[in-house]
């Protein structure tokens, strides 16, 4: 309980009064002190359901979810999130065909919001498409909610788009803030965002563009690292280089694994496809091309063939900071030998760091319901005293 | 807040306590005053929402809902009002193959129903079909309650069969008394239920055929247009005209759209299935012919061709009353030139109309608040009274 | 009222501390005392409900389902059961590729966990494997639990796995305690647990070995009857046969129907698949052998019609105690003539104990809460007085 009022103190001394009635697309949209709010309340949550504290602001509401791509971890952490602040979620299952038309998000986004307090979205397979339709329901329910519509503005939590996994990310730097310490610790630390070798083809690039346009923030050294041919967003890489001088950090780009390994405090390593190639398969599905997209496909994982020794081997490690960088991933991981014959990392190497692993995704549920608090509620720290000082029983029989 | 206690001094003054414990199937075997009490709640439980007073009835309990046809908006509607009340959504996902025995409606209803409080199903693609199957399952879990099986009775609300689609209208009615600032100003409107031009074919009888049973009872002038051929169900005819005798209101019946906007305050058009062709299509089914119903098909397909230019213009429009009668739509609607090459309605007429479009389908989700509120609750103004004066907030951080 | 009070003494006189943060996958690994517990806890919660007492013990909280075969009836008791305790259902939708590696196991179950409090399987396709899965789930989560991954143990309930279908079982047997007025009535009663014919074929075996597993401890004699070839695992034959010894019961094998029914005083006639060609099967599919597959069904149905007069008639009935046994099935059935043409059980005879049939089904939701109860609370006795006596509504408007 202690910990709980230190948290509470650190809360009064942000600025992040405009997360209020606000959304949550990219992490770089965000300041530095709304940044820190989120962690903070994050942690308090957290704290307030190991001390059985229910943080349930909701008698009813709903939250909806909307995934267009499979999911386990983020459909669990948010459900987790919303039930946890008594909302229940309930999911859109939009078949594809129906999204063709801006009419129809804006009316669907509308017709499904009477009671909603909230909307997560996934959409992060075609370039230039995600972020883009999140922020067309978010204009659109925003219109409904003005129009008197709607009884109350639902907002946006995103839980991947093309170019930012926030949600990810946010529990990433939350893992590595107290592995380390603190935040202040991580000032100089070295931490490398590399690709790495996977038989499937095709993965998202939100959690490396994700990754290297947050952690820029902290004052670290990030070196995103892959094969010639790999690149992010290009504005991503912007973003990432602008943070670094702002915090007095480096962002370093290299096309070897080692490079990146070498002294690494922190390594990320990680299967992704070119942003080219990505950008190339969202048109042909746009053109029904399914015949070229095949031959891309194909191409891909040829390419992808070329570069199978990058690996996160234990002789990589090795090459890292007194041999012990924490390893870190976004899970599942393709696991040499595991769950395929070659992939993204050694067995060994794996299983060393599984519950740090564990630990880093369990931070998602509460920066999830961290997001939709500060969305939600007016004036947290006046909430949170209020619900802590009461202590409503999340479990009533502990 | 003053606007609650006159609902509430408005509810005191109706009749509806065959209401209790009881179903919603159709609209008109309810009296006025009971849909009155229907609209009445449902201010009441939406007034209560937007003061964030929360009329949770519930502290747990399941609501099943079953859907034989696609649905995003009822679907949304049933989870609002359900999660309003306190109710959790149990979705039974019924093969199509599982339902061919009575036998088994009534095993399953019973199976499903242990703490079940309300059942709400869509039951619309097959005529004669829908009604009697919603029959079979309240009277199988009324049986199941008399024996001891169920602790409670579960009451149903039907969320559209082939005959009626109460909630729909009911929402459609209470926008209206609401546009036209109160009941007494309907009568003598001009309402003109029209069929229209859609690409897409089969579509259910049940909006129509709820519209002109229902807003005949309100002393409006219906007009029913559609080509020939079009018809709906005879026995639904009947109703509307016996209505209209009784409330002082006309039931018109013409296969010219023209005649039908002419001077009309209020414009529904619609594509719909002939229902003759609809009750040759369920026989098909019934008997496997499949490559039939194929041929069924494209027969109604080229048969609506016929028919393109009913079609709500901006010229159409033009003849109704000062040019600017409402238009309304159960969406999602086929606009010309958005949705499909040529529909049921203008871009220009839709979008001028969308917010009232919007408003229209807002009104569902309290609609079907109200008729479980009332099937559950023996003194319904006392309880809303209690729960009114006592304020238990929805959103505890407001 | 008075009932609860009574059987909240009998609860206090009952030793079932090791049932506190523990799974149930096995009615065989319980006491009797903790078996007798779960059966008070279900009676409590029963007539808690029924006068409308909330046994609500979670304010926020996860139930976790996973359903490995197609199921309505356990689907709906499982939900009901939680959502009477307020946790929410996430069903984990798994998809059948994804569980090949043990890794995989121990991460997903980490990973949907983190604010799960009860874990709910159904596995029970492969003779070997479910069982053991859900172990490994348990495992698992316990693991991750020390590590302080996850924030609460989450518990295990078995609903269905290859051995034992407990909370079916249970639910039988709790009937079978009401309608002979007592468990101690039970002593010397005759139950026939008969294999009969159905068209369909690979019927799981967890049904006849939970029921000679379970129904032996209570000083019945159980008749285990079926055609040769369909034996049942012999390791759960031999729990039978030691707990008909420990109880003073008897344990009969025979293959003959006749036999079994002779004089009985409930019967349990149900189709299974033999154990040996099951296990067959399990490893073809392991193999890929999918066309062997489609010949070992076919041999099997070929088996089963030698064995069409297995079938419960009335004929048979007039064997029993009185000609009035009790007729007993976990449902659905296959019934002759309505829901195929030869089935186990005459439509005349299923009718006439369609009723007992749906209040044996009725007790499922109260055994799994009560399971779930006795595997949260620590002090059941203290909670569950408590509750009773600040009596919170369940429905606040009854």
């Amino acid at each position: 309980m202690e910990k709980l009022k230190e948290l509470i103190q650190n809360l009064k001394k942000l600025d992040y009064k405009n997360m209020y009635s606000n959304d949550f697309f990219l992490t770089w949209e965000k300041t530095d002190e709304e940044l820190k709010a989120v962690f903070t309340v994050a942690d308090i949550l957290r704290q307030m359901r190991e001390n059985n504290i229910s943080p349930r602001i909701f008698d009813s509401g709903l939250a909806i979810s909307l995934f267009r791509d499979n999911s386990t971890r983020t459909r669990f952490s948010f459900a987790s999130a919303c039930n946890l602040l008594g909302l229940e979620v309930q999911d859109l299952d939009e078949g594809k065909s129906q999204i063709a038309h801006g009419e129809t998000v804006r009316e669907t986004a509308n017709m499904i919001s009477f009671m909603a307090d909230v909307i997560g979205i996934r959409d992060d397979m075609f370039i230039g498409k995600g972020n883009k339709y999140m922020h067309k329901v978010s204009e659109s329910v925003q219109e409904g909610y003005k129009a008197g519509i709607l009884g109350q503005r639902p907002t946006l939590v995103s839980l991947q788009c093309d170019i930012d996994h926030p949600t990810q990310c946010m529990a990433d730097l939350l893992h590595l803030i107290h592995y380390f310490g603190g935040a202040q610790n991580l000032k100089g630390k070295k931490l490398a965002m590399t690709w790495a070798y996977s038989p499937s083809y095709g993965k998202p690039l939100s959690v490396p563009q994700g990754i290297i346009g947050l952690m820029t923030r902290m004052g670290m050294e990030v070196t995103l690292a892959h094969p010639e041919g790999y690149d992010v967003l290009p504005e991503v890489e912007n973003v990432a280089r602008k943070n670094a001088e702002i915090s007095g950090g480096k962002f370093i780009k290299t096309n070897s694994m080692k490079e990146a390994f070498e002294n690494a405090d922190i390594v990320y390593p990680k299967s992704w496809a070119p942003f080219a190639a990505m950008e190339k398969r969202t048109n042909l599905y746009g053109e029904g091309k399914f015949e070229e997209i095949e031959v891309l496909e194909k191409e891909l994982l040829n390419q992808n063939a070329n570069y199978k020794d990058w690996e996160c081997t234990e002789e990589m490690m090795k090459l890292t900071k007194d041999s012990k960088a924490l390893y870190m991933h976004c899970l599942p991981a393709d696991i040499t030998g595991v769950s395929c014959k070659q992939g993204e990392v050694a067995a060994s190497v794996f299983d060393r760091y599984r519950e740090e692993l564990y630990k880093q995704a369990g931070y998602k549920p509460y920066i999830v319901a961290s997001m939709i608090f500060l969305s939600k509620v007016k004036d947290p720290v006046k909430t949170l005293t209020e619900i802590i000082d009461s202590k409503p029983p999340r479990f009533l029989a502990k």
